[in-house]
């Protein structure tokens, strides 16, 4: 059954991420050889759990241009290996140090520091890979587009941009503003959630406006996602989300929720996952799962 | 003047590293945004010093089929911010834990290991962006292929793959056969040489027996070059490499030299950059500056 016969989110999220960890494991090394440590760890890291959202963004979108399955799912896979990579490299003990995450210990816990550098560094790579293969898209123009915003989604201007200001604003004590911290999580989650989104409209050679609002949708439900996340860190159950909360104001850093208030926070996030269904409306009933992703991102308790 | 107008090795390795060394100066981010210490931080530790044979093996392979500077000299570019990426995480403290790279400061050292960390990953993703770019080649496909060719050179079968083998020979003790050291030595180090001495071909279109020649003599080639490392890490001048000496017997790591003796690794290493170079003989004269760095190689003190 494909992404486009489910009506309602929660089981099409479900069949999103059932059918991305099956692709994800199809892709990932396995063998016996000497250095299976690593393939090891790839896979603890990126297999066994997520919620798989930045796949479901990928899948969404790709049904509504009649992408196949295997282009939407290879995609789908390379931006879960980036994030899984990301998690590998912010849990370690030189950046958030974190011993927990999706409820087992995280990658240096289970394999040391050594392994997990390696192993995100490896998964970055796979990820280009499986991009550049031609299973992913019949025209060679496209698998280089999606390199190239997978590359700037996850590079110095975007992702690991984002990490290196979160980590200054740690440090560096200052308070930042509102304006500072909406950079801040553009560029460190916004960036590769964008890329999620717009990516089924690549593969799927959409005409400019619809690529558009996918873009404008992905602007503001990145924002609301991360308003949430700052709120579940405050209000979330650890178990439930499976990592430690309460790590923002241990660290003393500023927060859209240390400067909004909760309340206030809330309705922020609620605003922006509304206007972000709205950027939808061209796309017609075939947008609706992603309009439904909306509702969810701000409702999710984990 | 172009590469190809050089006769002599030593100047055309040099104008490859300053031409080079001009370009990823002109690709690498620079700004003033709250980030800039990590665009700073990929700028120290991949500009400013290396030998680069990766970049030179590029461009002389790139004269042989009348690719164009520009092409060349992004490809080289992206395999030096690989290159430069791997050595910024081999030298954190979880890794090799090396204080010295180029003479100067390793990058934690320099810039502290959380940015060290995100430096090399931003310079990884640099690489694929590069290659991405139209300006790299006119043909998507030449540059899916490139992309294709680096993510497996620099992964979990090629070079990252090597590191973790070489991390593990260090940390298991137990004595690594030749047979051993060389599969480590191929991935961790040959992975990348060897791409480097195709993607000339690669960008040129080259036929197959072409490619097939410089992809014989990139493995000949990076075995001799890292059996040279060896001998260089037992008999070599700390100051001339920029790096400290001795670390593989103090590791008790076993090594070419370790197994061989001195005398019959440099004997091997001399063979095989002789065998290098008669792999060139299809490619007649033009191939002379490649035969020539097969036997620097050898030669050299640092």
């Amino acid at each position: 059954m494909p992404l486009s016969s489910y009506r309602a989110f929660e089981p099409a999220l479900a069949f999103a991420a059932e059918s991305t960890e099956k692709a994800m494991d199809r892709l990932l090394p396995r063998g016996e050889e000497g250095e299976a440590r690593l393939f090891d760890a790839m896979r603890y890291s990126s297999l066994g759990g997520g919620k798989r959202l930045r796949a479901f963004f990928v899948l969404a979108g790709a049904t509504l241009f009649k992408v196949g399955a295997m282009p939407a799912l290879r995609t789908a896979s390379a931006i879960e290996f980036v994030h899984a990579y990301s998690l590998i490299h912010d849990d370690l003990p030189a950046m958030d140090d974190d011993d927990l995450r999706r409820g087992k210990p995280s990658c240096h816990r289970q394999f040391g520091e050594a392994t997990a550098i390696l192993a995100g560094d490896a998964l970055q790579a796979l990820a280009f890979e499986v991009l550049a293969h031609e299973a992913t898209h019949g025209d060679p123009a496209v698998r280089t587009t999606l390199v190239t915003e997978l590359a700037r989604a996850a590079g110095a201007h975007g992702m690991v941009g984002g990490q290196m200001l979160d980590l200054l604003a740690e440090t560096q004590g200052a308070p930042m503003s509102i304006g500072a911290i909406t950079r801040l999580q553009r560029l460190k989650t916004g960036a590769l959630i964008s890329f999620s989104c717009t990516a089924g409209a690549i593969l799927g050679k959409a005409a400019e406006p619809m690529r558009t609002a996918l873009a404008a949708y992905a602007h503001d439900l990145g924002l609301a996602f991360q308003i949430v996340d700052d709120l579940l860190d405050v209000e979330g159950d650890a178990a439930a989300l499976g990592k430690a909360t309460n790590k923002d104001a241990a660290a003393g850093k500023a927060t859209f929720v240390s400067i909004l208030g909760i309340e206030r926070a809330r309705a922020q996030a609620s605003l922006l996952a509304q206007q972000a269904a709205t950027h939808l409306e061209p796309l017609g009933p075939a947008a609706d799962l992603l309009k439904q992703a909306a509702k969810f991102v701000v409702k999710r308790r984990a």
